[in-house]
């Protein structure tokens, strides 16, 4: 499948961090003018689910090494190697200008693709919905 | 971008239903056998992120009549017909059985690629961090 980024992200970040150190972050999502009118009434999300391509991740492996734990899979792991090197994180959204998307909590360095925003939902994005049942 | 799947879901339902009916049931996704290495200690988490393809879904708008609450922009909304038509929602894990991942709450139909998962991170995945600070 071919997919196509709808934006990009400019951080200050120009190599990749400690994910945590990074999310404590301003960034912003700078948006294609085609897909401007796609962003209407996004201002009335709190959070949004931010879906990007890890393009510096080269390869991957199925079984990774952590420093503590020992071995795991790449599924079982927030590696950005992995075979389809996508990331998902859950930003806050503090300005939308234009096509001009600002957000705190983006562990996504300077010029990563964006390939889709979505308003972030506790029902669909959280765990929470399973603990009502 | 190229992206491929890692495998597929398998699902009572052939089509779309209404996303909160689907995801009361259990469905499962199974893993291609080149990848079930990556699995190992998946089954330490109690809630997965599954990022999907809704394949079905043809073409987009860049704004979607609702019927109710007006139109809004298509990264306002979950609906499948996206710029890049990825699915991302988070289900509980049930078992884990070779490379036959048994899930309550995935929203995709029978046969949807599935592009990859990840450990459900409350940090990550969820607002609940940012109303800490």
């Amino acid at each position: 499948m071919e997919f196509n980024k709808i934006g990009e992200v400019k951080s200050s970040f120009s190599k990749a961090a400690v994910p945590k150190e990074m999310r404590k972050k301003v960034s912003e999502i700078v948006i294609k003018e085609e897909y401007l009118k796609g962003l209407k009434k996004l201002e009335e999300s709190n959070y949004l689910v931010v879906v990007f391509a890890f393009h510096l991740a080269k390869g991957f492996d199925l079984i990774g090494k952590r420093r503590y734990g020992g071995e795991r899979g790449v599924f079982a792991s927030r590696s950005p190697r992995r075979p389809n090197p996508i990331g998902v994180t859950t930003v806050k959204l503090l300005a939308i200008n234009e096509n001009i998307i600002k957000v705190k909590g983006l562990d996504a360095i300077n010029r990563t693709p964006v390939l889709d925003i979505k308003p972030y939902s506790v029902d669909i994005d959280t765990a929470q919905n399973f603990k009502k049942s």
